[in-house]
């Protein structure tokens, strides 16, 4: 069972996590969900076990009551859903500058650029984002021709961005920091322009354990080094930490989708998201290694039991904010390699190709399909 | 006293060093340099108050004894250093494919290519880092054409990297995740390249506290969230604490080079490295923010008291990595805004782009008297 050591501070406001008290190695039947209420249980999405669900986090008293009820929708596609921001200060604010997208209340007029965006596809590579800018256009059939799909963040080069339709595309560089700057201005972009009911996508690629490479990972948890189901966001000098499950119908929507491309090896399981791609993911070949072979298999072998059955950078801190402001939250990343075998990415350029389109494929397959745009 | 509650563990070959025995506020008369060895005091470089030096890493048994003499060169300009891996497997490997700089062994001949770089310039924006390639190409009077100065990087989008005589300029993204990756790529590129005495600056914006907008600071340690002068590598699942002092006599060179030019404001002060720029930095402008402008002003205050600066999100991995590699390394960042005042960078562009020049001129500066090509 997994016992967060959880104490709340009146005074911080926020809950402090003593991680001296959680397990070294968890039962992979636990994982950690929501907001501070009694603890519960749950069974797994894959496996049907019963699982210990506590409570690890709730947001400070500043924010409104009415936010409140936002927080029991998280895993429904019932009604109209707004994405919210949980910031009680950001409505006083006379202007509010998105200084990593370059865009900003005053100089754009949000509603009307982004208010029908119901799609948003993210991936670190703003080359691959702009692949897959355009074959959504050419996907959706829209009108407008390619040449004006322009990067709608050009004023700076920390990320691309390209609307196609009710999709919007943007790139998000490597790793949590990364990202979590992206998502930030991302969900008060969408927050500022009104939009409602929008599915968010990660695509991209990824290390696999024990599974061939080729095979997409649909990610139903991320989980740490530590295989736990969890990401700890620091706030001022305390350590929150947040649920890191990913939206479950959205994921067996996307799983069942796959099914109809023809060849596409495909699986649900858990994402182990690091900050590090060498000494993080137990690669021997850094400029720094001081560990032995037999203790990074040992390790990647731990994570294979524990449910882990692909590594990337960035699956728990887009999993965190987008449960938090009501985004519905995907991860779909193809296996480049297969950490047991090897650690180095050594496929021949035309495999390569071919493995990063296959997320882009799902998920345009998807979008066509919600859009009942399929035959 | 810092107190970290160092345990060898044989079996893992790391230190684990445990969270709960580090005290909350530690005195910033502490801080944490080298190996293991028995508790030492030194001066701290500012204001000659000694600091008590605890040891809190070891690499492991695995790294060949002949590496052992590096350790205790990090402080000095005496000999030719070069640029080591502490990776044991490395050399045994037929090729190193550099994967995210898309460079190899095989593809390219390293060291005709890189063997005579002796200053490495790393910073955020791709754009930028493109800028100051060529402005170092105007200023060291290098006969090739402008239009030959390519992205050595071309066939990825993940960094750029240019190469102009001596000096090697690349981009490294946002985020500790990000510029690890390419410091490991980096390191074993100028390990293979047989480079020596290398220095490696890193320029770049951040925020400043209690200090005027346009203010140059140079780091002399980089402190993370908890004002504690550590850099925390998960390898595997075991935590490893890294020292993040940057090099003494490189960061006094360049303050004296500052003085050399007119209106140039700046200071040697710590840095704090943050895993985000919203929550992580105390910002009430944020998708999610749960603390009062109280608390962030109480904790800037905290921070500023503590020694700390200038804020931005990648310079304990590189202190660490470098003082680990035997690269003499450097940080040198101007302020776009004081956190005391405001959290949004709201400064008209031309005032932005002249802030940003700054630490260009500076470390142009320094290069061109280093290979005497000042008047």
């Amino acid at each position: 069972m997994l016992a967060l050591g959880c104490e709340l501070d009146p005074d911080q406001e926020v809950v402090r996590t003593r991680l001296e008290d959680v397990p070294a190695s968890p039962s992979p039947s636990t994982m950690i969900v929501s907001f501070l209420r009694p603890p519960s249980h749950a069974p797994c999405t894959a496996c049907g076990t019963v699982m210990t669900v506590h409570i690890v986090e709730r947001m400070a008293s500043v924010i409104p009551a009415s936010n409140s009820s936002m927080r029991s929708d998280r895993n429904t596609y019932v009604g109209k859903r707004f994405v919210h921001v949980k910031n009680p200060y950001l409505d006083s604010m006379d202007e509010d500058i998105l200084y990593h997208l370059d865009l900003g209340t005053k100089t754009q007029n949000l509603p009307a650029m982004f208010g029908d965006v119901k799609f948003v596809c993210v991936g670190r590579s703003p080359n691959r984002m702009k692949a897959f800018a355009l074959f959504t256009h050419k996907e959706l059939g829209l009108e407008e021709a390619e040449e004006d799909i322009k990067d709608i963040c050009a004023g700076t080069d920390r990320y691309c961005m390209y609307k196609t339709g009710p999709v919007l595309t943007i790139s998000h560089g490597m790793g949590i920091p990364s990202i979590s700057i992206m998502l930030h201005e991302l969900i008060k972009l969408l927050h500022h322009a009104q939009c409602c009911d929008v599915t968010i996508i990660r695509i991209g690629t990824s290390g696999g354990i024990g599974i061939a490479p080729g095979t997409v990972v649909i990610t139903d948890i991320a989980v740490d080094s530590f295989f736990k189901p969890r990401f700890e966001q620091v706030i001022l000098d305390n350590i929150v930490t947040r649920s890191t499950e990913l939206h479950k119908e959205l994921s067996e929507e996307l799983f069942n989708c796959s099914k109809e491309i023809p060849n596409f090896r495909t699986l649900i399981g858990h994402t182990m998201c690091t900050y590090d791609f060498y000494e993080g993911q137990g690669r021997l070949d850094g400029a720094l290694c001081s560990f032995s072979r037999e203790k990074k298999l040992d390790y990647l072998k731990r994570a294979y039991k524990a449910g882990v059955r692909n590594i990337e950078m960035e699956s728990t801190v887009l999993a965190a904010m987008c449960g938090l402001c009501g985004l519905k939250a995907a991860v779909v990343c193809v296996t480049l390699l297969d950490r047991l075998d090897c650690d180095q990415i050594n496929l021949p350029h035309d495999v390569l190709v071919e493995y990063q389109q296959w997320p882009q494929l799902l998920i345009s397959n998807f979008i066509t399909r919600r859009l009942g745009l399929c035959d």
